[in-house]
């Protein structure tokens, strides 16, 4: 059972996930192999009895579930961080307040070759991943209960990947969590301000300078934050305004699958197969908030889904973690110019 | 040449450290060494000319400064993040908002002894770094152009510690950085609701319930705290209210050494050496804030000064970075039980 608790002071969140209970000799966590053993490897062709049944895969048709013959498969995690069983009920401890472990938590196997990692997948398999990601994005939004869903993926062991066979998760929670709630707070105050989504104005200057662009496509720019947090990181945002990451046409998502093969090639290439951890950023779905009743008026013009890629190539040390600022020893410029230049 | 940039989309500040400019050949940063070569170690005695001259130290009182016969020596940073020779001022380029890199970047050298580390120090040796802390702090109080000096230890490579000779680093910044100012706003929240200070009703409470205590002397509760971002946060509190910790008397200052070695041990000895850092969160210095002129009314009152040692035995991953959550597979109650049966 798990259960998130409120940090007063710092305003956030804590989830105390205790499915995952570690006494001292457990840490440093070391579960991550080079390559992983391939004959005990649970996302294997044969071996998806030793993962919890299926909830969602692209197979060929003349295949049964949990059996061979998917491209993308879908499962819950068997160390869950958040359950469906579990209750989203707010509550308090003494002076303290909490709140059930209600959720989701969910892996997809993105491919079934052990050995195959995203910067060989082809367009046509990161349009697959695609497809299960807004596939299970909008069937999670259908329980009311869930109030975000974070895609999120950790590519090397830096980046926080504990399983070798390449996989992305899927977590739906009850609650808005801090970075989204902010991202939907401060494009809300820009739109106030000037009736204008604030990604579509930092789009428009981006490719005017062009100076921080990596790659563009006919829906898609990739481009390196004026203010990146981290060394390397690329943001990937549709050109055309949209609030919902999982509304994109079939031609669109080809184009996103294009430009995320490119990014994640010339980022594997100019920086020797980095860890990074990709984050897609969509609107929280419509829900009665009735403590803040005014806070999706408008979300249909402010809000502006997005992709980050965020390198893990520095190391997050007292500095960053006692004031909140991160300190980047590249300038996004110069960072942009580099995976450019690539010619892959 | 270093400059702030303001991350509107997320609301923070990222540094732009350009004296560190690095290209993708120099990631990842490999500059620790397990032991480190004492002959070129900066920090050893006869190697005072290899560092920029002492700003402050405990030394003999025959010794002359950059000379051997010190215990503790403070420097500046051979590569800045801040330096005092840059501009305060806020500024703009075309959409965004920037900053000039104004501050201070400050080594503190906590011992001569290359293979010395803070587990093997004892009281009056921290006692000593402490009043480093304290002057430094006070020093740099002194230029009303300084809003904040953020303290801190790296403590492993896995906690971002670059050289190998033990030392901490203070950081002077133009602006209070993100979390310091949420820390102020939210304790002033609950001052205005309750008059009350956030972090004495936290200690007693933690006191009354015991479960989450690991050590505690006349002066200081060291606990890890109910939400702790961290699995075996420790943090350790003074017990008497006061918003500024370079105000602590010699008698305070002594007990605060012996509730952090004896933290220290119990965290080397539970987990084995784990990477950590440690952080002060002080009060900022009261100024004149035309932007904000509300913002010190009562601070005595409702900050509490504390220090965060920060284990870092987990990697923060996609979930991590996309929301702003943690997720600790240790419950605070159970890591303080471990750490309270630690026998030194």
């Amino acid at each position: 059972m798990s259960e998130l608790r409120y940090n007063k002071l710092v305003d956030t969140w804590t989830v105390i996930a205790v499915e995952r209970a570690r006494r001292p000799h457990d840490y440093p966590v070391h579960v991550y192999e080079e390559h992983g053993d391939i004959s005990t490897c649970p996302f294997e062709y044969g071996n998806e009895d030793k993962t919890p049944p299926e909830i969602f895969a692209i197979r060929d048709p003349n295949t049964k579930p949990n059996t061979p013959g998917w491209k993308v498969r879908v499962i819950p995690n068997k160390y869950p961080a958040f359950r469906i069983e579990e209750t989203d009920q707010s509550d308090f401890y003494c002076i303290y307040d909490k709140k059930g472990g209600f959720g989701a938590h969910e892996v997809v196997v993105e491919t079934p070759d052990h050995n195959r990692h995203i910067e060989n997948f082809t367009v046509d398999e990161i349009f697959d991943i695609l497809t299960a990601y807004k596939e299970r994005i909008r069937s999670l939004y259908m329980d009311l209960r869930i109030k975000y869903v974070q895609v999120f993926k950790n590519h090397g062991k830096d980046a926080g990947k504990s399983l070798v066979h390449s996989h992305s998760q899927i977590i739906a929670l009850s609650q808005i969590p801090k970075i989204p709630d902010t991202i939907v707070n401060q494009s809300r105050k820009h739109f106030q301000k000037t009736s204008r989504c604030l990604l579509c104005d930092e789009i428009k200057f981006e490719m005017e300078e062009g100076d921080r662009i990596v790659y563009e496509n006919a829906d898609f720019l990739a481009y390196c934050p004026y203010a990146s947090l981290f060394p390397f990181q690329v943001r990937i945002v549709p050109k055309f305004h949209s609030k919902d990451f999982y509304t994109i046409n079939e031609q669109q998502q080809r184009n996103l699958a294009e430009i995320l093969q490119i990014t994640v090639r010339k980022l594997h290439k100019s920086l020797v197969n980095p860890p990074f951890n990709m984050v897609i950023y969509t609107a929280p779905p419509t829900r009665d908030f009735p403590e803040k009743p005014d806070y999706f008026i408008g979300i249909d013009r402010f809000f502006h889904w997005f992709i980050d890629i965020l390198p893990r190539i520095v190391i997050q040390a007292g500095f960053e973690l006692g004031t909140g600022y991160l300190i980047n020893p590249t300038p996004p410029e110069d960072a942009a110019k580099f995976l450019r230049e690539v010619i892959l």
